[in-house]
């Protein structure tokens, strides 16, 4: 059942995000105003091996005060195609250059909060051209897929994209025996 | 590397969410205003039965303006543990009364852009009670677990905590044979 939207009006106004009250009204009649963000678009790559090890970066987030794997990734700039903007921050973060990009997943990653699109790609046969550019990483490692349900049953991956995407991976990889 | 948070001011405050600023410093020296959002935890549950179906719900989300398919689940109250808040979830959104919730991941969202948590729990020998007194499914239905990969891969299920969440569950049922 959608909800009718009678309206949405600007609480606060940023590059990078918008933050805004909707007057919606549910199928029930009740109505109220709902606080939404408006962000932009993200994008980020898991880089497999020939070995089925994935290339991940272990950093800490301030905004939620944990520590965990996650894939390289970021937002998608003006012009960019959500695939160059995963190839570039695999770059900026790792030091590695993607082969062609497979699209794996497009994660809503809060739909109740924020209208942010998270798009989770796969890459084959990364090279090393240099050094990370980006200080996200404190470590980068190559991770075996098949360890990723342990890392995730060990909250070592909290990021929802992150898990999404690999368990994804995990999974087809598996299902394809 | 963690970042130097130097402060942080309230942009706009509410019940629903807060928006502030930080004051951010990068190992690399580099300081900046960086943008979050301060929001209540969440919880939600996936209901597997004795066939391997996993209760889910079909819905629309205003905010993303995508339809697809999700765990119930949503906020934690002042009070709840949020394995409460999950089962009271499932009650209100499907009519089913969860058996003991097991705990499996603590979902981060968005970790770039807000403090969000999603816990999600399994539960089994949920039982229908009455009918559902939310209104935000448009259909709820049994649907295999076998199947969550494809129906991800169709972009069917878009909500990066259901994702995380069923393809866990998919990942430990066929590793454990």
């Amino acid at each position: 059942m959608r909800w009718t939207v009678h309206g949405e009006r600007t609480i606060y106004d940023s590059p990078w995000m918008d933050v805004r009250l909707a007057d919606v009204e549910l199928p029930d009649g009740r109505r109220f105003d709902h606080h939404l963000v408006r962000v932009r678009p993200a994008a980020g790559v898991a880089a497999v091996d020939g070995a089925g090890r994935v290339l991940l970066i272990w950093r800490h987030r301030f905004i939620t005060g944990a520590w965990g794997w996650e894939i390289p990734g970021g937002r998608v700039e003006d012009g960019e195609d959500p695939a160059e903007s995963a190839a570039r921050e695999l770059v900026e973060e790792t030091g590695y250059r993607a082969g062609p990009l497979e699209h794996l997943l497009a994660v809503r990653p809060s739909p109740g909060l924020h209208d942010g699109i998270h798009h989770v790609y796969r890459a084959d046969g990364a090279e090393k051209i240099g050094e990370p550019t980006d200080v996200e990483a404190e470590r980068i490692e190559w991770v075996p897929l098949e360890s990723v349900p342990e890392l995730a049953a060990r909250g070592e991956i909290g990021s929802g994209s992150t898990l999404s995407g690999l368990l994804f991976l995990y999974a087809r990889s598996v299902s394809r025996g």
